[in-house]
């Protein structure tokens, strides 16, 4: 086998990227599935988003989210902000890190946050002055192309990484936003950033496993993953949300590759994220269970 | 990027693995969907299986669908056998290669169809008699696990294929019928059995994809693939089918190896496919559409 990473760290996005979509969740249910995620054994957890409650309903309450979350657990608890007032909102609120997002994409950023990415660039150089040594990592969406534009060359897309390090990142995450990475463009993004990257894919075209494996085979050892495949559009027919956590860890046990998280009640978590969205999650594993669930006797 | 083949075959299996599970569908609409196939440059094509219409109503009316397809097309056409008897009602329709599957599961064998090993190697050293020179494939069901017993050696799935090559089978597919492939089990077979195969893979577990770019990483150059994800079980709620056709020959265009295979007509047929068992297939490329298709202006 292709010499693979002996352990992986995952960040758990599925109660912010994942619930955002969706019909609001009350707090303490977001609070009971944050919570069986870090009993899981995931040691990072996009808990909240600092947002207009009116632009995406889904994620009011983010302070009280984190009020009810244990901070023995584990787990480091991440809030995404947009913006300084949601930066100065969640280090009140007593997030231990921040997640800001900046798009490779011209047209995606004018579009989704009617911002430059030149303005996105300098509202993270005001959030990590803000955050005095608080980790702050920022997500590069359109990292793999974008759907105005098409595919995004990898020097393009590393610049926007390099200039996000330069604000006052402390780490880089590079996103699928929209479903149209392969193993070929990770391998092109690995050679042009190197390795020392977390990488975020969507399901969209049913790429974001085989994505992740690629990746894994370049030496990456972060990814962000979501319960339950939680993410993505719910609207989309036969099209997939996020890479699932627990598809991940299945692959990874299989491989011997250790990411401290437990399948079995990352399976439990999954299960709660279903009820508590009321629809069935493009989440293989959690429908078929693991390779090793044997038929009744 | 690992070296790759530079060209691979697909064995499109949709109009019988695929359909097999549904409610019938009308000969002439099955004669449409092969010729659908047929036309996106499928080379080789399961069509019908001459099993006991009582058993498998969908799989009636194999000698009409055969009856009613266009021999200059440039596909060959399979049809699937369980013994003797269809196989001669398989050769007097015309058919021009026959598949017949042994199990790597003795459980799964006895359960499935009621026959030990042994029984199924006898079938089809007597099938390969009477095909007297066409090619017949044996295809290896459980080559990655089964069910009952859970894992099996390689080199015990190795020994099963190796007996049906003495019976008289011209080639050897391994299928993953239950979803338990991955990469590491993939490369274990491979290194017992060679290269030279063809691999079936199934999404149960959402490891089809991953799994056939394992395999293209070792040199395996024949697939089989449903249209639409057509297969596996349609009720198990977020489980996918057998590995899409289109998904296969998405991740095939963008790592430049050939398939000989039009991604767009693929995706006319997935629609057809759609539209004939009346249920959204799970195929992540036919909902989303292929990376390059980008937003509308």
């Amino acid at each position: 086998m292709t010499s693979l990473p002996s352990c992986v760290r995952i960040r758990e996005v599925g109660p912010r990227d994942g619930l955002q979509g969706e019909s609001p969740v009350a707090v303490p249910d977001r609070v009971r599935l944050v919570s069986a995620l870090a009993a899981a054994g995931l040691g990072e957890i996009e808990a909240v988003a600092f947002v207009s409650p009116r632009a995406v309903p889904a994620m009011a309450g983010a302070a009280e989210v984190l009020a009810g979350l244990d901070r023995d657990s584990g787990a480091v608890y991440v809030a995404l902000v947009p913006n300084v007032r949601g930066a100065e909102l969640a280090l009140e609120a007593g997030a231990e890190a921040l997640n800001v997002t900046i798009s490779a994409s011209r047209e995606y950023s004018h579009r989704n946050v009617g911002q430059s990415i030149e303005e996105s660039l300098a509202g993270l150089r005001s959030i990590c002055a803000l955050a005095a040594g608080r980790p702050v990592d920022a997500t590069v969406s359109c990292a793999f192309g974008s759907p105005y534009e098409g595919d995004i060359e990898a020097g393009v897309v590393a610049t926007v990484g390099a200039r996000a390090s330069e604000a006052g990142a402390t780490s880089l995450t590079f996103a699928d936003t929209t479903g149209m990475a392969t193993p070929r463009r990770v391998e092109e993004l690995v050679a042009s950033v190197g390795s020392e990257i977390r990488l975020h894919f969507h399901e969209t075209r049913g790429t974001g496993l085989v994505n992740a494996y690629a990746a894994l085979q370049l030496g990456v050892t972060a990814f962000d993953t979501s319960i339950g495949g939680l993410g993505g559009s719910p609207f989309v027919a036969g099209a997939g949300g996020n890479l699932a956590t627990e598809g991940l860890v299945h692959l990874l046990d299989d491989l011997g590759v250790t990411s401290g998280v437990s399948l079995e009640r990352l399976l439990e978590a999954a299960a709660l994220a279903q009820s508590l969205v009321k629809r069935v999650l493009p989440s293989p594993v959690a429908a078929a269970g693991p390779r090793s669930r044997l038929a009744p006797a």
